[in-house]
């Protein structure tokens, strides 16, 4: 969203001598090849159905190699997708993956608490990283992960598949041109009623939080986005109406949040409850929003003078593509790991909020 | 919307004696009669434009009376709707509305600031009040109120249409019998675009605050009665954009609450932007909503199972028959000086968690 150029500068010191000072193989063959190949790490519903499936429609990236805990999966996704017995790893071998040549980018498909490790692992065995949200279990992971592919000179980003998609493209475009005149105010949440009591998701040491980590981060990286601002105060209340199925994770959070310019948010997140999965943003001359916004499809957008057409999308080839782009023209990605460490750091804010009672001035 | 047994035991022990001791004319007259006769007090846009027209639908309710400040509008009010010479009084003479048996009831359409003064000279005069919200500019007041009149086995009931408005009546209904099952959270914000810099609204002294106490009390009411609920903790943000026209008054407010059984609420009210005029509550199975929810009328409901159909009313009209019906019947109004009440101490909770940064528990 916003320049940075701590990171600008760091990374382009580092193009200098990383690849020889670590000794290991960088894929640098990407940079003359118009295809960059993938590995998927973490073989669970998010890459079943919905990766896999968009690396067989990418334009600049290819499904080449997977990782997996589960010796059944190698061979029915090497069945389905052609995968190279060579290119297929489990958690021991994960780290022999930088003697391969083949597989460019990992894609990390695990539960939020084991992001930072396979990062920093992925990018000590030379491999640019994608990595889904929530970024990690705090902030200070973030930079470790920053950190390690700085040093690594791998590019690293996050999974906002939300950024790349037409209705969040016009409506950050209605924000950026003011088009509706200057924001006021934005409205955004998310939630669903999670199932299985048992799932990763409510263990705390996995997920590192519960409904706000998991799907309250699209409504907060919305405000975001869609503002172009980091939060500058931010208040918070969390209700558990469950208090033996999230009893280690949040369960219902709402929180305001108020960014520089004087645009004031207010956001809810929750495991509790569906139907909320929306924001509208409020200008002095009109307003605009997706309902539903953050669905894999189905998206319908309205303004004050009429509805959003934009074209359906898949949205995680659009975000994988354009990663792979990032990779091949050498650029930074939009979404590279300092905005999921944004992110991070106004969900840290949000549970000390709760926690203190108090307004956390960032 | 709960029963308020204090207030209940005191105006029975009040009936006994309040008429005779203060030595008022109190218009009991109309326990006998089958219409109730109002005086509106101020005779703005509100008065002019909704309660008139709407005091010529009601069943139970009459105008009959005026009191203002400008001569000219004696006359037109006179001729338009055949105010009796005797029946029409300006804020010199307003006190003297004790010697006319012929006004039952005064309704205070005036400034908020000065809600306190005029409902308490109009108890004392032995003249029930219904009084436009929010009640006053403080809880203070609001006790002041109520009290004056209790003393003067008067009744006061605030003017809080929607709760007298079919959708928002099957809102109301769909939280209590759980249709959708149990509540989780509710968003609610109203807010618009204040126009002449110089009105009353903006004076502080007049308004006793700005967009929350105008328009956001609507969407504080509306949390309180789909939760049947007083909120236990509030926490707040205010954004001003345009510090010279807000300078003494709130613009935008964010605020959480949340309620003792668990409802987390998030809401929003401004006077610089339009288009926030709704409230969305979701429940375990479901959810329901109004929008646009506080409009004068074309209030549109939707459900997670369909579209909310209900009869378009003149909500003024049943607000006044409403009112008129207890005075006829003896009975306390469904939204008394208390309900009021409870309003302005949740508005100065969240004036409190503003200045402070703090959570104020309640």
């Amino acid at each position: 969203m916003m320049p940075f150029n701590r990171r600008d500068f760091l990374s382009t010191a580092a193009t200098i001598g990383a690849a020889s000072t670590f000794g290991v193989h960088t894929s640098l063959a990407a940079e003359s090849k118009s295809t960059v190949n993938f590995a998927l790490v973490g073989l669970g519903s998010l890459s079943t159905n919905q990766l896999a499936p968009a690396l067989q429609k990418t334009k600049h990236a290819k499904l080449v190699g997977i990782v997996t805990g589960t010796p059944k999966k190698e061979k029915t996704w090497a069945d389905k997708y052609g995968i190279q017995k060579q290119n297929i790893y489990n958690y021991e071998t994960y780290d022999k993956i930088r003697d391969n040549e083949d597989i460019d980018v990992v894609y990390i498909v695990l539960p939020n608490g084991m992001h930072a490790e396979y990062t920093v692992r992925a990018a000590e065995a030379g491999k640019h990283v994608l990595c889904e949200k929530p970024m990690a279990n705090s902030s200070e992971e973030c930079r470790q992960m920053i950190a390690a592919c700085d040093q690594n000179n791998r590019k690293l980003a996050i999974g906002y598949r939300c950024q790349f998609e037409p209705h969040h493209q016009q409506c950050i475009e209605l924000a950026r041109s003011e088009k509706f005149g200057s924001l006021k105010a934005v409205e955004a949440g998310f939630g669903f009623t999670i199932g299985d009591p048992n799932q990763w998701r409510l263990d705390a040491k996995l997920a590192g939080g519960g409904a706000l980590m998991d799907v309250g981060v699209y409504a907060l990286q919305a405000c975001r986005y869609l503002t172009g601002e980091e939060p500058q105060s931010i208040t918070a209340q969390e209700t558990k109406t469950d208090p033996k199925k999230f009893a280690e994770v949040d369960e219902t959070i709402t929180w305001t949040m108020k960014m520089p310019s004087g645009v004031n948010c207010f956001c809810a997140t929750s495991y509790a409850f569906r139907g909320v999965n929306r924001y509208h943003a409020y200008a002095d001359k009109g307003w605009f929003g997706l309902d539903p916004a953050f669905s894999y499809g189905g998206l319908r957008g309205q303004t004050s003078e009429g509805a959003i057409e934009a074209p359906e999308v898949d949205q995680f080839a659009a975000e994988i593509d354009a990663f792979a782009k990032c990779i091949l023209e050498d650029r930074e990605s939009s979404v590279a790991g300092e905005e999921g460490l944004r992110d991070l750091l106004a969900v840290e804010a949000i549970y000390e909020s709760i926690q203190s009672g108090r307004r956390v001035d960032l």
